[in-house]
């Protein structure tokens, strides 16, 4: 029965629990999903200097939830805050992120996608992700909302419809074939937006579930694990 | 309870049905997965005209067992031969295949990855897939173990202790952290090689069974299926 | 006297034999041009499923060829469909196609070439090849007529006018130098459009007709032929 | 008179002092350098988890160091910590790092470089830099010298013995034009290596300071200074 | 005291010496500007044509700089004709050109920077440098003022009335962070621009003096000057 | 009846006029070789700085053949000096040149090819082409055979066993399926090397001389000529 914690990297004003709601309706039967945030930080990450404050506090519990027997953290971020440092530091845990789970799924649901963000701003620490995780060839484009993070449940009916035209010129103009919705604060929407594009939409704090799920599982069965040799080498004092 | 069809795309004398017990012994507790091969056809693929003469038999069983309702297909070949094809004229049934599987799987788990081949012949249209993919960037190296696909069982002290030569070459000159067995005729040696290396050792059929209960799953909770906008579009009559 | 077959690799009622007409006038003095089409098969090649049902065929002729000392068959689709499976099993006998031919002769008249398709369908299969025959930095854009493949013909002078209209954003826009018509229906326009665009209009299946008697020629007077090492290696049963 | 801090980026028992005097021998007459390091913090950096702990620190005395009018800071790990996060909340002041400085150095002054690293652990996250700062096309090769942070002052000779041994594969085998010392603990060895292998060598705290005197100058004679448009752009509480 | 001739590389009738009084401004206290321009040649470079026909007087005069102990010698022309050449040539001076100097810097400030081009005509020949500099994955885009080289100071009002549009378009369309002036005919415009678009706005004629006094104080200040190895071997009766 | 000059683009004292024999030996019937070469120049043109000496006269010599009606011009140098150069002042002829015509010949014949160079000063320059002519992905390596451009024939055996080493390490190593003689010096050898080698060798004249007559023929018979749109527009002086 592995038990998953979803962390939402940001303090208790920014963090979003009800989110929980559509990880447990999608889980497996027998996953457990658990919820939780920063004791401080921002209330969002679209800046690099929000994501450096609060990597200590994420990577430690992180750790703790190691020693803790959890079998997989979630970072609940579509920048992927600490994904590699905390593979770094763990030596059974699995870790996932929203950005890395979607871009391996929707690579394989289509031959390009593209990711809608909420500003421009967003780009270039994403785009640094994507050639990180080498998909760089499968990236039709990004579009932008031009919304910040906390803005896309203020009206959602305005944000459904920016995000169905900005997809559609994804799909029309850039050859898009899956959307990937690029923040976790786009819960809620994907399902709504796949029945009127008729394409895959990615909900990214759901990929990272499955992802999880899959992790957890080959590990267990396969022994497939983070590897120990050169990136994620674990620190001498931490093993 | 998902239903899986492991197809071997090669003719009787050269399938290899024992496989299935890999793959029965890792499979989730509802999967059911089945085994077959086809009617006629060589022994082996590892030439791009013997794939081109399996092709129209295995798209027709691909097509077969979407009507008899199975959930997913599994191609069992490294080459993934017929995989897009497959995709473009399935409308509900998922298909998986080894090397697309094994690089995602791998992509996650290390930085780098490196691919254990046959032979150098294999190097080229292999290396067409991973660019097809998107995932050239995180290729470390090939590593040839010089064997055809039926020469791998012969003596498998002999193939064990070939593969933990090249793979040692790849993670100590290449800079691999994960390796991938190169051919589904390769089972049966991924668990002894991770004991040894110390880092993950990818078995592709069973990569690619795992792969494809994640994507009936998503298929089944979240809608995430083949895009059907231009790459798989289905031609009309098979719609 | 160098013997051509020209195969269209469609069923006889999509086939096009008037398609001769242009590759008669254009061939060298000494060179013989014949036209075949399959005996079976599809109209239309716009979806990979159909180019896998002629591939068995496709091959089968084209080895047949090589029996009867022809020096080089051209397979007339501008997908490429069996180009590197053909050279896999030849051993004498020359094989081009229509888009390597293009790529190879408008990357030497300009810098950037774009392509006409007939659907964005198509873009994907195309890339591919693009990427396999190494020449991905020469492409400026694909352009879109929104036409299938049977339907250029219906009426030339509308087809002419949306051919022009998409060459000149491609020149303008894209910074296109030269454009390849990438379909070999597209037969009969490259001289009109070329006389209005003032830049080179490739028709791919007299580039492949062009093509061919350069390799036959280099063939017979060189003995450069195909390499036989790794990617083009012959099956044993075959050499 | 430029004022610069160079900002070991570690604890008190791992900070040089030491190589300030580097600095103060190349440095412009005008300029004054002064030398900090971190409160706490671990003895060095060669794990992500590391770096990912001092990056608050890191970054809180940068944004102090702007509110004291220096003019630039310099990070002093090879691995750039912090550097785009400290572009990103700066609104005046300068931040080099010795990694960015260093790989433009080197680009001029030849066609490929090689960077050698104390171990093979440090390639990933130095190649994510490199092709964060897109200059992967200049990048020769990277070379191991299998020494640790602290390691290249325990006995001089042998390091640089091993370094001349490594740059000189580098050089013959991998086609470098230039030597990049890939740790600012390789402070003092620069001089003696490139009068040995007659190609320039890189020193890489001092292609910071370097960098740092150019952009302090630019920003103040021409207004040149980090764009606040998208990637850097800042929080606005920081503004 | 270094000693910097700028070379107007065309001929009299072309050659613009006030371009002088920007670099005077700008230079460092301590450096000593001139001007010089070629006895014969064409009004500018716009062709690759009139580029070859002036190499060879440019190399002589950039030898005889060299004889006459002068620092550096900056080839104003944002083509940077003969830099390669000239660096294979000399064994003790500098030498910077506008497109090398503006792209690293312009890299450093931003992570996309788009160039504002005359005519459309010169985007081939400029991406071909970006791509020997290694510096294509940091390209946004060119923008084209439909102007040539000698049209920008015809009516100052139009021209910066341009520049404003385009430079708009490549921040707003295509994600630059920073502007470059393609041509070292721009000159006088980068302030203005630079107020009116609130991003760094790079001149390449004072970008190219900027990065020449930083190479000559490394070379004096740390022996760092053009590698002799490969690239850059000069020819034996020029040593 | 074509009439085709090749050019050896150096002095009396270097050019090679035997070089003839073989093209004409190898050329169609109908075509007329002629050989020359400049009336002063170096003899060699292994450094940039001497291509950039010739660059005028040979530009000339190329424009005056245009003026007598010559169908085409063979620039014979494996680094295609004033190739682009070339191409934008003429209107009419044709002109090619060893690199760009081998490479894609090669590229048709195999999936990656390896370039044998005299010394690695070479390998620069011919990467830098590579790159402009978009094939760099069909590299599979460079080979030096530690040999001048004038020592090939000195002793024939000795280069052809220093090939024969070369390209067998290129072949087992790296990949190589087609060997090109990366200098119009080494005429003579590769008919000897195609023989033991068991792979295509191309000869980079006589290639040059063959996409010479395909491109002539392509002009005639289909006015498939350089663009002049973008990179190879010709200045307005010279229309």
């Amino acid at each position: 029965m592995p038990k998953i914690m979803y962390i939402d990297p940001v303090g208790p004003k920014g963090a979003c629990p009800k989110l929980k709601n559509d990880l447990d309706r999608i889980k497996q039967k027998n996953t457990e999903v658990e919820f939780t945030c920063l004791k401080k930080g921002p209330e969002h990450l679209e800046y690099r200097y929000y994501e450096a404050l609060i990597l200590p506090e994420l990577l430690d519990t992180i750790r703790d939830l190691e020693t803790k027997e959890y079998d997989a953290a979630i970072i609940g971020c579509f920048y992927d805050p600490g994904l590699y440092e905390a593979r770094e530091i763990l030596n059974r845990m699995v870790v996932t992120a929203p950005a890395e789970a979607s871009l391996h799924i929707a690579a394989t649901l289509g031959r390009k996608f593209s990711i809608l963000v909420g500003r421009l701003k967003w780009v270039p620490q994403m785009m640094e992700n994507i050639m990180k995780y080498g998909l760089k060839d499968k990236l039709a484009s990004f579009k932008s909302l031009e919304m910040g993070a906390l803005d896309f449940h203020m009206d959602e009916n305005i944000t459904l419809s920016k995000m169905k035209e900005k997809a559609l010129e994804a799909i029309e103009l850039d050859g898009a074939e899956v959307i990937i919705l690029g923040c976790t604060m786009n819960f809620g929407f994907y399902e709504k937006l796949q029945d009127q594009l008729k394409v895959p939409v990615i909900d990214p704090a759901i990929a990272a579930l499955k992802y999880a799920e899959l992790l957890v599982e080959i590990r267990d069965k396969l022994g497939w694990y983070t590897s120990k040799k050169y990136a994620f080498e674990t620190p001498p004092d931490l093993r």
